[in-house]
């Protein structure tokens, strides 16, 4: 695909005028062609009137033509090629590997919305039939459904430049629920975002939708991401980046004249919790998994393991010996820009010069916008005592603390933030210890898994890739999975609505057969 | 029961120090014994200590014991006998059928939500089973269920002193949930507020729970409703009152370092459309009906009709000269306190001096504490071009919009804030014109019904009592109805958990015996 550098607005490309962004590989420093033409407020303008002009008749379409769309843009990113997976590796300096398998996850993912349309469950759809004898009032019938919030701005993140960027979880699931979306490109890859654009256009055309449903912009400072979130006509957002950036844009979302849900995805350090009997019987095998979790995609990932608990003593100290002897070779690896190994090589400089805080290993030195891994101790009492260790430090950096006794972990358990997820490794014997942390545990992730670590977040049903702030703006919400078209419905309930009226899903006799709740109870066809 | 003042906090009972309430006949002046002491900010950490403490063991009962619990709740209200309503009578000037209904529309919300707990729906168990073949790489044991966020705060309401307070909607789809509740009475009815958390108190010792599971406090001013959502240990927080109000807390728990869901009902003047062929047919009973419903209570309820809409015409007049002949007689109501009759008068005052707006038809004058009802006309151009005239005037005053023609009614409707409820008066012959309107009107309230008004919201499974802003902080929820749970849970993802660390909802033999989407799919039992 020729890459022209222009926003894609309601169908059409159109230059912008605001400065100029490029793609810089992070691997050779080279600066990538073209140049992108940053949006202005009369492109964002345009975008949200074109997304706005779009709701209607997109929520308006049959389900079937909803998920044969999604299933569309799946194979218009696949007919890039691998003209897509070659611009990726050039602007983020993720390896192929790595690239081909998030491509099949969006292209999944997409398809697996497809099927959540198809099933219709999302829809919640509820009846309870009139009672006109009831005393001492009868009763009318009512009947809901979930309906979508209306046009969604997404920010593409620089971590995932296919999964949660522009075709990403938050456009799929937004796309399935009925709302046109804006997407603000994440700087880093912007011939990455022009060529899914490209495809989500071609596949918007191809089953002849209103063109507005998808907009794509470019902007590489504040400005626009701030006016898109303040649009009046955006009713939802979805964000995937940092504590600071979200926490800004939350705040214009909530102090709008209508304020509006803002999903963002922000700060995890994906605590792992080395249960003893497990830590006795295989502490060294651990410690090797625990290495490469921590190094995978130069600890890129928002489930990186940040934080190691466990108590101290001789088996800890094999787990640890173990950890330098396999952390120490590992290569630096290229981070994804150059602003990122910046803020990492800070970040561990920051954890380095902490006087409680021991350095146990290091990975190779970093050359030019790479990170070298890195992994610290400290005792229990000194991670309560200095509350910012426990803050992300993104790149393959963790720190492990040695807790003096139960009492200790369980009260670095109870400070500890919230999280995506917490990890536990555990064998039999350990399971009445776990039995009695899990109530704590589960108050503070969205997902807690064992013997393994977060990395790698499968797009389920049963996935919750969220959890308590700070890890997330929003708690009650997925951004990975079929539950996460939630964050873009509700529900609206219709009384006495003549059956003439009623929406499809709640006529009288269920063309769409969808499993119902009547009267409380489920029905299934 | 004999009153004591006291605030009860955990299972005791303490006398406030800051200040004194006292409950107010409205409809004599009576000032009412005893006097309630205000909480303490010390009154408030203890509530809010006990509500955590709580936490753990309260989540962790089976839920059949928490049913039970919600189900004893009912029965100590219903104890209370002729008292209680004697009590709420004198503190509200509501008259006593309206309040038998209501205490029956609590108790009977309590044993819903008892219904709902033994259902388990609410949980959305999910199961996707490992693939452990899967290829390029095995998918783990993934399972879901939804937990409670922890202690929640609720804010009882002025208008509804049994079901939108001590024990209403808001506290009993908490407790259902899973959280334990500290409330904030409502300054009007502190007996009736003592009353009710003595017979919830009395239940959780019945049942032998955690005393933390619930608190009451009591304050007239700011500083504690303020600490209450500011307080680290309330995690969610149920509100229904004034915009200014609710937005003055939203913003403090928006504000807090970790911020909480909140949950405001606050204003809305649910618009109700007459269509031309139902005002040709049955204008005059439309209009007499209308009446009803707009002096129904004095018009203190959120659901009260606030503004027709109707195309201008002899038809229109002929419902306006039968809706002042049906209000004229009305005699002027009793309002809930002084203030809020006060507000109204202001309020009334207000659109009778607006150049723009002609007064239709006033009912019989208002003595102490009384509230006159008022209709008043403006045209259609004139009503969108002073939006002041769509905030609510909460009591029983309405305006008629006399719209030129559809186009200027369509943007009427889509000039509207976000509503509780739209009424629509049609016949048959109206539904075109309805289904051509239908897609704008969904996007503006929680809940759409047909030749009826919005007063008298049932408690459902398919009820929404909720809409887009300013009608709540949160249009994806309902503060009626069974979906009100929602509002107090988030999912958490296991995952390759060992069975025996599995809760109940997500093992393998399933002994809850739950409806649960095993790799997406509904399984009945």
């Amino acid at each position: 695909m020729n890459l022209t550098g222009e926003l894609l607005i309601g169908g059409g490309a159109t230059r912008g005028a605001q400065g100029e962004i490029r793609g810089v590989n992070p691997a050779t420093g080279e600066v990538l062609d073209p140049a992108f033409g940053g949006a202005t407020l009369q492109n964002l303008e345009a975008a949200c009137a074109q997304a706005a002009a779009a709701f209607q008749p997109y929520r308006a379409l049959p389900y079937e033509t909803r998920a044969t769309f999604l299933e569309a843009i799946a194979e218009h990113i696949e007919a890039l090629g691998d003209d897509l997976i070659v611009r990726v590796m050039a602007e983020s300096g993720l390896p192929r590997a790595r690239l081909e398998g998030e491509r099949g996850r969006t292209t999944g993912q997409l398809r697996l919305f497809a099927s959540v349309l198809r099933d219709g469950g999302f829809l919640e759809a509820r009846i309870d039939p009139a009672m006109p004898d009831r005393k001492p009032m009868a009763r009318p019938d009512l009947r809901l459904r979930n309906i979508p919030l209306g046009p969604v701005a997404v920010f593409g993140a620089s971590n995932f430049p296919l999964a949660f960027s522009v075709a990403g979880g938050d456009t799929a699931s937004a796309l399935a629920a009925g709302c046109p979306v804006v997407v603000k490109a994440h700087p880093a890859h912007p011939g990455t975002s022009e060529m899914i654009g490209r495809a989500i256009q071609s596949a918007v055309a191809a089953c002849g939708l209103h063109p507005g449903v998808f907009s794509l912009i470019h902007d590489s400072g504040f400005e626009i991401s701030q006016a898109l979130v303040a649009d009046p006509r955006i009713k939802a957002a979805g964000f995937t980046g940092s504590r600071r950036g979200g926490l800004a844009l939350a705040a214009i979302a909530q102090g709008r004249p209508e304020p509006i849900p803002f999903y963002a995805e922000m700060s995890s350090i994906n605590p792992v919790l080395l249960f003893p009997a497990a830590l006795a019987a295989r502490g060294p095998a651990i410690a090797r998994d625990f290495v490469g979790a921590l190094t995978l995609g130069a600890g890129q990932f928002c489930t990186n393991p940040g934080l190691i608990l466990a108590l101290d003593g001789p088996e800890l100290d094999g787990f640890l010996t173990a950890a330098e002897e396999a952390l120490s070779p590992v290569p630096a690896a290229t981070m994804l820009t150059p602003a990122i190994s910046r803020v990492y090589a800070d970040g561990v400089r920051a954890l380095a010069q902490t006087p409680v805080v021991k350095q146990v290993a290091v990975g190779q030195e970093a050359l030019q916008n790479q990170g070298q891994a890195a992994l610290f101790g400290v005792s229990g009492a000194d991670f309560l005592a200095h509350p910012h260790l426990a803050e992300e430090v993104f790149g393959a950096a963790s720190i492990v603390v040695r807790c003096a006794d139960l009492a200790e972990l369980h009260k670095v358990v109870v400070a500890l933030e919230g999280q995506l997820t917490i990890a536990l490794h555990m064998d039999e014997a350990d399971h009445v210890l776990a039995a009695d942390l899990l109530p704590d545990l589960e108050l503070k992730a969205g997902r807690i898994l064992v013997n393994g670590f977060g990395t790698g977040v499968e797009v389920a049903h049963a996935m919750v890739h969220g959890g308590p702030f700070p890890a997330t703006s929003d708690s009650r919400v997925t951004s990975v999975g079929t539950l996460a078209i939630a964050r873009f419905l509700r529900p609206v309930s219709y009384q006495n609505l003549p059956g003439a009226l009623l929406p499809d899903e709640l006529k009288a006799e269920n063309p769409l057969g969808l499993v119902r709740r009547v009267d409380g109870k489920l029905n299934l066809i």
